[in-house]
């Protein structure tokens, strides 16, 4: 079984729904079953996984790559994405005072060479600057990526939530193009549509991948009015085209002709099973803006 | 008789205000009016007329197109522009359950040719898309507007109410360039001023179309503060200088560098006869700022 | 005695620190003290001095020059910045009605003339377009400054207070590119780096020039919560690191690797020897994330 596969760039491509592992270790699951959770990922198609060094307080890159070393096989059915950049406060980091940035060239290598450890593997697929750091010297990042590719720890490259000036000027400074922007999209969170990011994600050929592309789940629970609009019309579309709310959110993300790639955040494989009914959902451009619509409150001017 | 033209792109050229067909509905005119007021305006220099597709709930190309095929000649004294992408809710598009957007390569097509056949034409000058659709796939806007100029018919291609990003992400997808954004700009409404647009039509070496150059009328009868202040403003020119307040706002537009081309309301064409001694009033930069002032409400910076 | 000193562009270098002019008549000073200031902050290695022609209501420049013209051997010694654009309600302009903005080519020429007569210099090594002019006509500019660089008057052509949009447009109709952008940046103006003008800057590799460094000195004073926030980091640095809150705000510029070159608003050469202990100072990436925190009054998202 196989589901459609996205080509960032001629050399990587990802699986059209992304694994979020960001909740791992709120999961607590032994070894074996976080490989048999791998293991079912894959073998629905969805074979990349979208980590970051701070995810559980510093601790899912090792309980993903626990299990990934119980199978030496595992890893090259797969893309690994980890991102770098941001401090927190953690007792896993007694020496970060306050939550702040680093993409000092130092900082990114390290990172990487701890998440590779972490994650029991040679290799990065995919490194993401996780924030656009305000003491950004492009530089000294353009070397550490230089350096991590030169090496073979991390073959490509991209960013998360940069705005298209940030974006522009890092990549003026690489060698090699940035091949993705990981921002928040979703039928809740139309910022991206409206600042510039979808378009410049178009103008650059990349294709954006989307956090929280279910909206963080407020449009199940929350009773703000945005939420209550936009639940509404996906219970009536529901209820006629026999679809969950999730895949009706997934679908909608997958409609845009810009490829977003939905990160799914969700650690039970029905759940993801369930997900992938999304890919087989067609809506009308009608009910696309149907959707807009209802997250924007009024129609479109 | 006849006023200063505008070249678009070499092979375009409009002339300095044009004519805005919108709501040609609304003053319920004969064939024979209708046909006499573009003749007129013809007369006086007006030769560019601006349509939409959906004006006038979808009926003003056509009795502005019944008044055309009335004589054969008019047609090549003028030039067409139209637009497409909005889909309204209309009783003559029972389908439109809400208000959206279509630039979708057969829509793009279909409006256009609709549009030819209601203005009984074979040929538009200039097409638009009316406003920037967050479901756009820049290819098909591409193909689109390829296929209808391969096919004689549409000549050239703009957008409206883009902004620059918007602008730069589907330009970069055409084989010609677009050769204008039409956005609201008047004294009353800085913001293309302000956001980036006008820097950006001068970056772009293009001239923007100045939907709304009155202000919507608001400085005629507002009762808020701003249209007060610059309705102060342009009575005391008025009065020092014989012109009046129409006058005054699209002399003040005209003046500016990046070429704005006004797009006159009116189906009177008496006014369109007075909006012409606009071209003959000189403002000094001082009285620019004057009114931009007033609009503000304060100095600048 | 020297400082660094930074290379705007091959041929144009400033001094780290730059001594800003514009408060000049009022300190009230004599020919010989104001000539004493200029050589002491020469010979501590502050040899780039920023003027305009509005400052001191028209007068700074010509105070500043007859200084200068005591002492034929100064003028090699130093950098000028000077900047025109903005017209001012004043005494000394009395066809002024409203304070307003002229990049007119006779404007910006005779302006520059005027700040070479005033000065008492044949050349100006730096003129800045003061405020973006919604009414420029880059053709124009590019024009001035075309001629005022044939003329051998002005070195080298930069902008103030303009967006990254108004600064490629620009840009563009230049013969040779702009070489800086000052804008306000501090601790507690923060602007810059959320709108995305040291982006660009580093985007372009020009070296932003900071006014108000000290954040207009709200920091040691004002009772908003913001200024209190800033003060108690900038306090507790103060008794840790023996540094006072100046250079502290100083070497918290310094540190951006966009170069920012601060310009100094202070009459005493005291205060200008104290604020080149920045140069000293190394704050880690935490503390700089300590004070952009404070001044936020939240932490980085």
């Amino acid at each position: 079984m196989g589901i459609e596969r996205i080509n960032l760039n001629g050399s990587l491509a990802l699986s059209r729904l992304v694994f979020g592992v960001w909740r791992l270790a709120d999961w607590k699951m032994s070894k074996d079953d976080t490989q048999a959770l791998i293991e079912k990922n894959i073998e629905l198609g969805v074979t990349s996984f979208d980590h970051a060094d701070i995810y559980g307080d510093y601790t899912c890159e090792e309980l993903f790559g626990r299990a990934l070393t119980q199978s030496s096989a595992l890893r090259d059915k797969m893309e690994i994405i980890t991102k770098c950049g941001i401090k927190l406060i953690s007792k896993n980091r007694p020496d970060h005072k306050i939550k702040y940035y680093d993409t000092s060239r130092g900082h990114i290598i390290s990172s990487a060479e701890h998440s590779l450890k972490n994650l029991g593997t040679d290799r990065i697929d995919l490194l993401l600057i996780h924030r656009p750091d305000p003491m950004t010297d492009p530089d000294e990042v353009a070397e550490a990526f230089r350096q991590l590719k030169a090496d073979g720890k991390v073959l490509h490259f991209g960013v998360s939530n940069f705005s298209p000036i940030q974006y522009d000027t890092l990549n003026a400074y690489l060698d090699d193009p940035l091949i993705t922007n990981q921002v928040e999209i979703s039928a809740l969170c139309l910022d991206q549509f409206k600042n510039g990011t979808i378009e410049h994600a178009q103008l650059h050929d990349i294709c954006p991948m989307a956090w929280s592309p279910l909206g963080g789940g407020a449009v199940f629970t929350g009773e703000d009015e945005k939420a209550i609009r936009v639940r509404k019309v996906l219970e009536q579309w529901s209820e006629e085209k026999g679809k969950s709310m999730d895949q009706l959110l997934i679908a909608w993300l997958l409609m845009h002709p810009s490829k977003i790639i939905p990160i799914l955040g969700t650690g039970k494989i029905d759940r993801v099973q369930k997900a992938m009914g999304a890919l087989e959902i067609d809506l009308t451009r009608q009910e696309w803006f149907e959707l807009w619509q209802a997250s924007e409150g009024q129609e479109v001017p």
